[in-house]
This record gives C-alpha cells, sequence and structure tokens, in this order.
C-alpha cells in the first residue's frame, strides 16, 4: 500500500453513521455522516442506505474527481464476520470501493477510538449497556449487550423502563409519590384526569395506550427524567440502580492485573460514572489512572481498517486521525 | 322473565373461552369452550370467533332446538362498556341472542365466581397479575393489571423473563450458576456450546436469537422452571421477589376494616400463596378467613349477567351455578 491509498472506516452505530477517509499514514481527507446504520434497529436494506450516504459524503469531502478506496471496515452492533455483507460491499463497490470490506465489532470500534492500546476495557451506556475486556487488540471477554428484554442492565431502555413502571405504580397505590409521575405525564401531554374507570384512573389507563402504542425500546427516551429529578427518592433509586448493573457488568469483564485504559462512552455513562458503586468499580479498575471518554467509534474503526491493512498505528498516529477527524468536523 | 328465559355468561380469556347458559333460576342448560377470546391479546376478529364459538357449543349442548337467550354479558379483561361490542353482538344474534350485550371486567368476574357476597377481595397471577377490591358488587378499586412492560408484578411473565436475564446473566458471568441455565438451555433444545464469538459465548447467541425470536409476553412459558428448581437459590430469590411484588399489589387495594373474602386464581398465585410474604399478606387480609380458589370467571360472569337482569343471586342460587356448572363439565 502507498501512502496515496486510501482506506474507508465507517462507525455505523443505532441513530448515526459516520464514515471517514484515511490514508496509510494516518492522515484524514474527508469525513460524512447519514442516519442510523445499524442492520438490526434498521433493517439491512436501510442500513445499507446509511452507510453508503454517509461514504458517499466523506468521498465528496476529500475533494478528489472520482475518489477511490483500496478496504473499507464497517464497525456494527454485533458485529461478526458471519453477518451477510454482500449487500453493503455492492453498494460501495458501486460509489468507489476497490477492495474487501471487514466487518468489526462496534465495541472494539469504541474502545480504540479511545486508545491504540491493545489492551483495556471499554465500558458503554447508552440505549443500551455492554462492557467489553480487550486483550491483544481483540474482544476477549464481552459482558451483557445482550438487549432490553435480556439484559442491558443500567441502560437509558433500563432506566426509562423503571421510570415508566414507578409511575403506573403510583397511580394505583403500589408505589410511592415520585416527582417522576408529573414529568413523565406531561412529557406525554396526559393530563391528570383523577376519575376511575372499573377502579382504575383514567391517566393510568391513557399511559397504558401511550406506551403500548411504543416499540418497547423507545421507552429509553424517559431515562433523562431519572437525571432531572435530583432529589427525587423513587429517581435516586434508580440511579444507584442502573450504577450497581453497570458496575456488575464492568467486574464481570475485569481481571486483576490485565490492566490497560478503561474507555467509556454513552450518554447514560456519562451521567453515572460518577455515581457509586460504579464510580468505586471504575477507579479500582483502572489502578487510578483516567477513564477515557469517547463520543463514538469512527477513530477506532479507522484504526481497526489500518491494522486489517498490516499497518501498526502507534500513539503519533493515533492522536493524527483524532486531531483530523475533529478538524474536518469543525469545517463540516 | 320467566324461568323459561336463558341466558348467556361468557368469560372470555386469554388462552380459553367458555360460555354458559343458565336460567333465572340459576340451573345451569348448557356449557361450551373455545380458543382465546381476549381482544387486546387475539385480536378483535378472532376474540369475536372464540366467543360465538364457545356460544354455539354451549347452545347445542342445552339440547333444544334453535335455543334463545334474552341477555348476554361477557367478561373481559379491562372490560369497559366503551369497548367497541357491535362486532361481538351482531355475531351472537346471528346465532341466538334476542337481548342486549354486556360487557363486564374479567376480574370482577373471577371475584364472583368465587362468592355471592358483595364486598371482599380478588387476586389473580397469572400469565399477567391484578388485584382489585369489590364494593356494593363493584370494581371499586384496581392495582396493577397493567401489562407485561409496565407493571404485572410477580405474574407469570415477571417470573420467566427473570428467570431468561438469569440465564443470560450467568452465560457472560455477570450472574452466579443457577440450575436454571441447564434447564432453559434444554427447553430451548439448545447445547452447551462454549465457543466463543468475538468475546461471547456460542450458546448465549444462540438464546438471545431463540427469545427475540418470540413474541415477549411468551417469555412467561418459562415460569415454571423457577418453581421446578426448588433448592436453587437463584430461583428462590425469584420466587419471593414475585412473591413481595404480588404482596404490595394486594396491600395497594387492601382496606383496613373492609371485610369479605379474598379471592384468588391462576396458575402462578397456586403456588405462590404459600410464600412470605404474600402468604402473611393474605392471611391478614384475609381476617384469618379461608382463601377462595377459582380456575376461571365464568361462574363469575352468570353471576353478573343474573344481577345485570335484575335477578338477585343468593347463597343457594351461586351453589346451583357452581354445581351445575360441575355436572355440565363432567358430561363434557
Amino acid at each position: 500500500m502507498t501512502s496515496l491509498q486510501r482506506i474507508l472506516a465507517i462507525d455505523a452505530g443505532g441513530t448515526t453513521t459516520r464514515a471517514l477517509i484515511v490514508d496509510a499514514s494516518g492522515h484524514t481527507h474527508g469525513f460524512g455522516q447519514a442516519g442510523g446504520g445499524n442492520p438490526i434497529s434498521s433493517g439491512f436494506e436501510a442500513a445499507s442506505l446509511a452507510v453508503v450516504s454517509a461514504t458517499r459524503a466523506a468521498l465528496e469531502a476529500t475533494g478528489v474527481d472520482s475518489p477511490t478506496v483500496s478496504s473499507a471496515l464497517v464497525a456494527l452492533a454485533g458485529g461478526n464476520s458471519a453477518e451477510p455483507t454482500d449487500l453493503m460491499a455492492t453498494a460501495l463497490a458501486e460509489i468507489g470501493l476497490r477492495g474487501p470490506l471487514h466487518i468489526e465489532s462496534d465495541l472494539l470500534a469504541m474502545f480504540c477510538s479511545g486508545t491504540p492500546e491493545g489492551r483495556g476495557y471499554v465500558l458503554i451506556a447508552g440505549t443500551g449497556a455492554v462492557a467489553g475486556r480487550i486483550t491483544d487488540a481483540h474482544l476477549d471477554f464481552v459482558s451483557d449487550g445482550v438487549g432490553w428484554l435480556l439484559g442491558d442492565g443500567g441502560s437509558g431502555f433500563w432506566i426509562g423502563r423503571k421510570v415508566a413502571r414507578a409511575v403506573a405504580a403510583e397511580l394505583d397505590g403500589r408505589g410511592p409519590s415520585t416527582a417522576l409521575t408529573p414529568a413523565l405525564l406531561d412529557m406525554l401531554g396526559l393530563g391528570a384526569a383523577a376519575d376511575r374507570t372499573l377502579g382504575r384512573p383514567q391517566v393510568q389507563l391513557q399511559l397504558i395506550r401511550a406506551l403500548y402504542g411504543m416499540r418497547p425500546i423507545e421507552l429509553a427516551r424517559f431515562s433523562p427524567l431519572a437525571f432531572a429529578a435530583a432529589d427525587d427518592e423513587v429517581a435516586q433509586d434508580i440511579r444507584h440502580g442502573a450504577a450497581t448493573q453497570l458496575a456488575n457488568t464492568f467486574a464481570a469483564v475485569h481481571l486483576e492485573g490485565h490492566g490497560g485504559p478503561i474507555v467509556v462512552g454513552g450518554s447514560v455513562l456519562r451521567q453515572l460514572s460518577a455515581q457509586p458503586p460504579l464510580s468505586t468499580v471504575l477507579q479500582d479498575g483502572s489502578g487510578r489512572s483516567p477513564l477515557i471518554t469517547v463520543d463514538d467509534g469512527v477513530v477506532g474503526a479507522a484504526v481497526l481498517a489500518l491494522r486489517r491493512a498490516q499497518i501498526a498505528v502507534d500513539n503519533d498516529m493515533f492522536t493524527r486521525i483524532t486531531l483530523g477527524l475533529a478538524e474536518l468536523r469543525r469545517k463540516a
């Protein structure tokens, strides 16, 4: 590979897809974004379209006529070489991919967005929640991330579901009074209709109709209410419960003496990293070294794409990619 | 109304619909069954078909040519006169209904299946979980029964979900070893493939695929595993948690000095009524009078149908309906 060759790195997230063009020296040449590119949540066709759209934007941003890339890597939730990638590869070939398309785990890409080291930990809590241990630059052990129904303890969904259940419980006398109730009813535009139908308050019937009309995962929308109600005891219990779940998930991947940094990400984790017992576990796990916070996995996707092309990524190159991306984002 | 007139009582449950023909003296004349008749879980058309099918069977069992009924009452989950009943009324008119169709709450019908008294409590835990307080023969106050996503604490779904989550947690090191894991994997026909893909055991990926391929409510299928694993600590915790939830739900409807019997029903409640803290709460709530266990709401639907026809149901008539139904069921 010559330094003229370009590599395409894609972070296909549930709500945003990011594409970055880098060269073999770690210089960044173009960045683009599109909507959700996760085949599981968006469907394979919509996900492919998002990947193509982000890529097209990144290629245009390079300022080169008919730009091509020599290889591509897509970081995906549960990313796995067994996933069907033909559709995506064909679509990318049409707009300039001249080489192989690799798929990698978005969790590993998040870790690699925070550090070029080959060992350490990653803990993410956004809509979902998952932790991983990295050894020899590979995902060695993953805990949770099994989705809203079976796990994702301490995630945005987990918190939002607790909020909704706490409100439903207050409305029929099973649960204590909580500031979450007026907050949720207000968010849903429901009045405080006190009339009862067959022994049940009207407003609870309205809440049931509103919430069962959503996809379950959308309950994650209510997690900010648990953070806004700072002094509310029910909200405090939910936050403490979420931090306990995340601490447990991290503990499952933690190995005494393994070492390396802890990379953290996700909107929920940002708000819970100082909450016991999670704060304690993260401090102990990191041997008092600071946590590295990342916003997404696109730098990591570039690191992984370079490594697939047999290019070692040292600290200098890692810094170059990170700063280069920040510059491209400023200009975009 | 003369004693020749016949009244149709229907208990439209989630998995079974039961129809009973009674007269004004409480004599039973025909009984029939069909599949799920709950519009919420089965859809309105399938529910109507089940109601018609059970009714047809009950009418045939009366042994009368072209039998007719002077009124009908359907007990439904969340039964509410505002529900669309035109389709059901039209369908029933075609096969012999000559009068009005009333809709009532299945929870009130369950209570009335256990006692002709006009005050007391009812607590049901099957796939869902709900409690009610009855005053002056009406549902006065209802707690929980808000469905799998928002409540149903201690229900079959609640237990089955805990079972599935405990297994998922053991498989990635977040949870303790439990007898529920081999039991669930065996039930799903999954092997104990120990190989890891991207840091996750193969068998966990298989579990995820199997369980997200179901409708969430189907997780209730796994609740028997929590009762079968009698000495398993994780299963014990789940059972205790379920009993705590149900105790809390009952406490929300309980009113000191209200009096009356406690009618209980549902497959899960049968297995949890002796489990603390639920056992304690039920004993205190009943003032040491025995619990009345019911299997379904069809006797109660008949009691409610008779009351709608201005016929008082005393102890003798109640016993006549109950014994008459038992006799019809034996013959069926």
